[in-house]
C-alpha cells in the first residue's frame, strides 16, 4: 500500500456503520474509490451511474456488473437523458449557447445533471455521505461540490481522489493487490461521450499548439458526398428532421446525429477559461448540437427583432459561462429561462441545412413567422409600406445628436471634425 | 423624359451657378445623377470615388474618364484603403465583430468611409450641395445621410434616385436619350467588392430559403489542397503571415486574401436586421477577414483573462451594430475603441490556420503571453500553485449564496430543491 | 384665418363622410383639433379622453362636456388606471425602472397606455383615421405615431399641430372665430399628472441651470412631522400599507401617494435624452413611486441574488429606455417581462421607510425569504457554515488567473505589477 | 494563553530569523498579530500602517509608538491618500460607482490600496513573509489575500486572527498577559473612516431592520441652513469648489466635506453581497462622495451622448462590483478605465448643488459643452433644425420592425395586437 494512504488510513474506519452514494463510472479512479470507501474507510457504498447518452446498454450493463463485484451493496442505473434535455439542453438551444463562440458545454451540462441525481440519490438512501471522484486538478470538482453543498448541505462530500493525490500507477498497484480484475490499460485519449457531444483529450490538447490526429476523433469520417437535411423547430425545439416528426427532440437530435455524425462535422478545439483560473484546452466533436444552433440562429435570425437576438446574445454569453461553472441552481437561471423561453413563441419553422465532409452550411429557412416577408417591403426594392422620404427624416433624427454634439464641440474648440 | 422628372424639374435649375459634390461609382444609377444634376438642375457637378480596395488602377482610370465624358467638372479618386483599416478594420478586428455572429460588415464599413470623404471633399471645395445615388430601399441612404448631417451639417443632401422613384428602365432610357454610352446590361449578381470581404445579392438572397450557385461566387474554387499558414499578431494587428513581414496590416491581409481566397473560404449568407426595420439577406465571401478573425479570438483566448474576453464581447456586439447603423461618429464609438485598445496590448503571437476547400480550422497558437502556461498549472493534472484542498474551499465559498438560498427557502416552504 | 391654415385648406375637406378618433384632453391643443378636423377638413369627430389617474370624476365629467360643445360626435372616458398599472407600472416597480436613476417614466409610460386605447377605439369605430395633438418638438409625438403604426398599420395619422406649426396665439384666434368658449389663459407651468407622478415644467426647466421655485410644484408641504410607514410587498407588488391590506396595488399606491405627498418627497429635476435626440429637461414629484421603487430595492437586496440583482439592472436600463422611447409593442418587452416576474417569486415582505418633509429612507426589512438570515452566517462574525481555511483556498483560487496573468507578464517583460 | 494557541505553538518557532511584514492599524486585533508573531512565532515584524484619508497626524504618530511599544523591528506610514485617489477614486467617479446604486465603496477601495503598499513592502525588505489581521468572516481577508496571491505569489501569507479564531476576550487576555497596556474597551460601534467616506457597524446594522441611532453618526449634525455650492469639474475631476481652485482633487474634496459633512447629508444603510456569498449591511456616511457623484453624473446627462451614458452605467456596475471583490488588479479594469477616461474628455463645467440638512439637491449645470444647447432645439419648442415631417418619418421607421412583426403574427394567427 502506498505511503499516502498509509498516512490517510491512519484515522481510517470513519465509514463504518454509515452509508455512502458514489458517484460510478466503471473507470480506473471510481474503481479505486468504491474499493478505499468500503475496504479501507469501512463505508456501505452505493454507486450510481447517470446516463446522459453516452452509454449503450451493455456498458450499463458491464458496469452493473464491475460495481458488484467491487463490492458495492447496491448499485443504480438511471437514464437521465430526457430530463438532461428539459433541464438544460433545450435552454442551450434556445440561447444558442457556445462557451467563447465554440464549445457547446456538453460536459459541463453533463456533470451537473449528474450530480443533481446523486445528490437526489443521498436524499432516497438517507445517506451519511456523499462521493465523486474527481481529481483536484479540473473544473468537475467544483461543478459535483457546489451541487452536493446546494442541494445536501452538511453532507460530507468524500474526494479520495482529490485528496490522495495517487497517480494512476499507484491506484493500479492498490486495485490489483485487492484482485481486482478490470483493462488497466490507459487509453491514448481521453473521452467522454453524451446526448450533447464528445470530448476528447489528448497529448495534443495539452498544449497551445497542435490539432488532433484524424484517427484520434471517436467517430470517423465515413460518407464523402453531400445531401441537404430539413430541420424543423417548433418554439425552438427541433421536432423532425426531413419531414420525420419525433416524439420528443431528443430523438430528434439522435437521428441528425446518426446522420450528421458520419460527415466528421462539427469538430473544433476549445481553448477557454477553467473555473479554478487556468486556461483548458479540449477537443470536440458534436455534428447535431452544432448544426442544431447554427440552424436555429439562422430561424431566429428571420422571426425574432433586433433587440431579442441582441439580448439574447447577451444573456446567453453569461448563461453558459454561469453553467460551465456549475451556478445551474442559482435562480437567476431560471430567470434567464423564462426570458429564452419568452423569446422562443414564434422560433416555429423549416431550416435547411448542407452537409458535407467536415463542414455544413445553413441553406435558408421557411417560416410563417418570417419578418423578411415580401408583403413588408423588400431589402433593396421600392417599398409600398413606407418612403425614401420617411427614411430621409428618419436618419435626420436619428443621427441627430451626434449632429448637436459636434455643433457644440466646434463651437468651443473651434475645428471641425 | 419620364412623367416623374417632368413633375421634378417645374421648379428645377435650382443648382445654377452652384457646386455639388457626388459619390460616384460610376455604375447606373450615379451615371444618371451627374446628367440629371448637371444637365437638368444645373448645377456644376464635382465627382469623387473612395476606393476601400476593391478597385483596380485599371477600373479607377475608366471610372474617371467615364465621369469627364458624363461632364463633371472635376473628377477625384481617393485611396482610401489605409485609412479604411486605421479608422474602423483594426477595431474590426480588435472586437472580432461579426454581425450576428456571421457577417464581416464590409459594405457598412466601406460607406461611411466613403461618405466621411465625400463630406471632406465638400469642405475642401466649399461646395454649395452634396449627393448620393443611394435608393431609398436600403442602409447606404442612412449612412451617407447622418455621416453628411453630422459633418457638414445644413449643406442640402441631394438623392435623385430616392426621390424620382425611377425604375432601371427609365434611368437607363434618359441616359440614351443624352446619347451617354456605357454598359447598360445587368448583372445577374450585384457585387460589392472591398478590403474587408465582397457582398453578393441576386435572385437566391431575396428570399429566405436558397443559396447562391457556385458560379455566382466572384472567387473561384481553383485550390483542392491543403496548406497550413502562420498568421503573426503584434498587439492585435496581423503584421506577418508565413514569416513574412508586411509593412502595414493591410498589405498583410491583401496577402492572406491571396492565398485563401481560391480556397472559396469565407462563404456565406447573412440575413440581418437593416437600418430601417425590415430584414435583408446577403451573401458575401471574406476568405481573409474571417480567418483573421477566428485567428485573433483564438490568440485572445490564450491571453485574455475570462473577463476581458466577456466585455469584449458585449462591447463588440454594439459596436458593430452601431457602426453598420451609421453612428460611427457618436463618441461613443471612441470609448469602446479605447476599450478594445487597451484589450490587445498582450494580443501578441502567431496562430497557425489549416486552409481546406471551403473551410479552414486554426490548429493552435504560440505566444509569450499564453496564459495556458505549464508553468503556472495544466488543466487536469496536478498542480503545484493551488491544491484541491483550495478548491474545495473555494467550490464551499463559490457555491454559498445559493446554498443560503435554498436553506431559506426551504425553512419557508418546507420542500427542498 | 392664418395663411398656414388657408395653404392647408386648398386641399381640405378630405375627412368629408369620414370618422376620425382623436385623443382628447381639452386642452388648447386638441381642442383646435376638434375644430379643425370637423368645420375645416369635414370629419366625424370621435373625442376619447384615457385616465391614467390624473383626472378626477369632476374633470373628466367638464371635459366631456367641452367636447360635446366643441362639436364631437361622440366622446369615450376610459378608467385605465388599473390596466396601466398592469401592462407597465408593475413592471417599473419589478425592474426599479428609472430613467438615467433618476425618473419614474410616468409620461412616457402614460402616452403609450393612451395611445393603446385610442387604437383600441379606432377599430371598435371603425373609423378611417386617427388624430393626435402633439407638437413636433416632444417626445410624444413619437409615441402616438409608433404605436398607432403597429396596433392599426395603414390608418391615417393626422396630426393638425405639428403639421400647421401654429402659435399659441394663432390657436386662441382661430377658436375665438368659431365661438369657442374656454380658459384660454396659459398656465405658468405645464402640469401632467398621473398615477405614477406628475411632470412640471416651465421657465427654469427650459435651461440648463435653475430649480423650480416652491410654489410651482403641485403639491405643497404641509407635513413637517415625521413617520415611518410599513410596506407590505408579495412577489414584487405593494399590496399593503402599514398593516392595511388593498383589494389592488393601485389602491396601496394612491394610499401611500396621500401619505408621503405632503412631505414632499420626490421632486427633482430630470435631464434626460429625448427620443428625437435632444436634451430635455422637466421637473417632477413622486412620491409614491420614488418610495416604493426604493423600498421595493432595498427588499430585493435582501432576497433575491447577486446576479439577480445585476441582470436586472442591466435588462432595467434598457426596458425603461426602450419604454420612454414608444418601443413598448417590441416583443423583446415581454421577454424582459418574463425576466422581471420570474425574479419576483421570493420579493415579499415588509419594508420600513422613514418619511420626513422633502426626504425618506429605509429603515430596513423582515422577509420570510431573507437572505441575511442568522442561521447560514453573519458578517463579520464567526460563521459555523464554512472556516477562514474555506475562504483562504478560495481566495487562492478566485485571484488565480490574475497571479498567471502576472506571473507570464514578468516573465516576458522583467518586471513586476 | 488558550488552548487554540497552545495547539497552534506545537510547531511554532517558524519565523525565526525570518522577516515578516504586517499590516498594522494599532487596534486589538493586528496588536495581537504583532506579539503573537514576534513572541510565539519568531518573526522579526515591521508594521506598516496605510493612511488613506482617515487618520490625523497625530493618531499615526500614537500608531506608530504603539507599534514600537509592542516590539515591532521597524514601523512605516504610508501617506497613501493622493495615489489612492489616482488609482481607485478618479475612476469611481468617471463611472458614478455606487453599489447597488447605494455605496460609495470605500472600504473596498481602502483595502485594496492598502494591500497594495503592503505588497510593495514586502518586495522592498525583501520579506520572509506577510501578515494580515483579518477575521475569517468578511470582505477584507479576500481582498488582502488576492492582491498578495498576484503581486507577491508564493510569500505566505499569515492570518492569526483568522486561524485561531480568538474570540476579542481571548486577544485581551493573552495581550494583558504580555503586559500590553492599550485601550480594550469595545466601542460601541465599529468605525472605518477615509477619504472616500465613514463605515459604521454596530448593533442594528447586524439585522434586517432598524437603523443607526442619531448618536452613532460619527458626523454630528451641525448646520440647520441651506447653501447653496458651485462645484467645477475638468475631464471629469472635481478641481474646484465655490471658485476657489485646489492644486489636487483630493483637496477640493476634503474641502467639500468640510462644507456638508456638517449637514449629515450622505448618510445611508447599504445591505449587499459580501465576496463569501452573504449578505452584509454597514451604515455609512459620504457626504463629499454622494455629493460628487451625483452632481458628476448630473453634469454627465447633459454632456454625453445616450449611448455613452448606457454603456457606462453597464461598466461601472461590474467595475465597482469586481473591485468590491479584491479583482482590482484583473487587467480588464485597466480596460475599463481606458473607456471611462475616453469619455470624460468634454465633462467640463460647473454644477450647482443645494446643501440642505440631511439632503442635497442638484440645482443645474453650466458647460460649453451642454448638448442642451439652445442653439440646436428647444426641447417641447419648434426647432429650426428639423421638422414635424422629419419626425412622421422617424417614427415610421423607428417602429416599422415592430408593425412588420405584428403584420406578419396577424397574418398566421388571426388576431390583432
Amino acid at each position: 500500500m502506498t505511503e499516502a494512504l498509509q498516512n490517510q488510513t491512519v484515522n481510517a474506519r470513519i465509514g463504518e456503520g454509515r452509508k455512502i452514494i458514489l458517484g460510478f463510472s466503471g473507470g480506473l479512479d471510481t474503481s479505486f474509490c468504491v474499493k478505499y470507501l468500503h475496504d479501507d474507510l469501512g463505508f456501505e457504498v452505493h454507486s450510481i451511474i447517470v446516463n446522459t447518452g453516452g452509454f449503450t446498454k451493455e456498458e450499463l450493463e458491464g458496469i452493473k456488473e464491475h460495481a458488484y463485484r467491487l463490492g458495492v451493496k447496491s448499485h443504480t442505473t438511471v437514464d437521465a437523458v430526457k430530463i438532461y434535455y428539459e433541464r438544460i439542453i433545450k435552454f442551450l438551444v434556445f440561447g444558442n449557447v457556445l462557451k467563447n463562440n465554440t464549445y457547446p458545454l456538453s460536459v459541463s451540462a453533463e456533470r451537473l445533471i449528474q450530480a443533481l441525481h446523486i445528490a437526489d440519490h443521498v436524499k432516497e438512501l438517507n445517506a451519511d455521505a456523499v462521493a465523486h471522484g474527481s481529481t483536484g486538478a479540473g473544473n468537475d470538482q467544483v461543478r459535483f461540490d457546489m451541487v452536493f453543498h446546494n442541494v445536501i448541505p452538511g453532507i460530507p462530500i468524500l474526494t479520495p481522489i482529490r485528496d490522495l493525490r495517487l497517480s494512476r500507477e499507484q491506484e493500479i498497484e492498490y486495485l490489483k493487490e485487492k484482485g481486482v480484475e478490470m483493462n488497466f490499460e490507459k487509453a491514448a485519449y481521453s473521452i467522454n461521450k453524451g446526448l450533447w457531444g464528445t470530448s476528447v483529450g489528448g497529448r495534443e490538447t495539452l498544449n497551445s499548439r497542435g490539432t488532433l490526429p484524424e484517427d484520434a476523433w471517436p467517430t470517423q469520417v465515413t460518407k464523402s458526398d453531400t445531401e441537404e437535411v430539413k430541420l424543423h423547430f417548433q418554439k425552438g425545439e427541433l421536432k423532425g428532421v426531413n419531414d420525420k416528426e419525433f416524439p420528443h427532440p431528443v430523438e430528434a437530435i439522435q437521428y441528425l446525429q446518426s446522420l450528421a455524425g458520419p460527415y466528421g462535422i462539427g469538430r473544433d478545439i476549445h481553448v477557454g477559461d477553467t473555473i479554478i483560473g487556468i486556461k483548458g484546452r479540449v477537443g470536440f466533436e458534436a455534428a447535431a448540437p452544432m448544426i442544431i444552433i447554427k440552424a436555429h440562429h439562422a430561424l431566429e435570425k428571420h422571426v425574432l427583432t433586433k433587440w431579442q437576438l441582441a439580448y439574447k446574445d447577451q444573456l446567453s454569453q453569461f448563461y453558459g459561462t454561469w453553467l460551465h461553472e456549475g451556478q445551474i441552481l442559482d435562480p437567476v437561471m431560471r430567470d434567464i429561462e423564462a426570458f429564452f423561453s419568452s423569446t422562443q413563441q414564434q422560433v416555429t419553422g423549416d431550416v435547411y441545412v448542407q452537409l458535407n465532409p467536415y463542414r455544413f452550411s445553413v441553406n435558408g429557412i421557411e417560416s410563417p413567422y418570417d419578418l423578411m416577408s415580401k408583403k413588408f417591403g423588400s431589402y433593396g426594392e421600392m417599398n409600398t409600406g413606407w418612403s425614401g422620404e420617411d427614411v430621409r427624416g428618419f436618419s435626420k433624427i436619428f443621427g441627430n445628436q451626434t449632429s448637436i454634439y459636434f455643433g457644440v464641440k466646434d463651437e468651443v474648440e473651434g475645428k471641425s471634425i
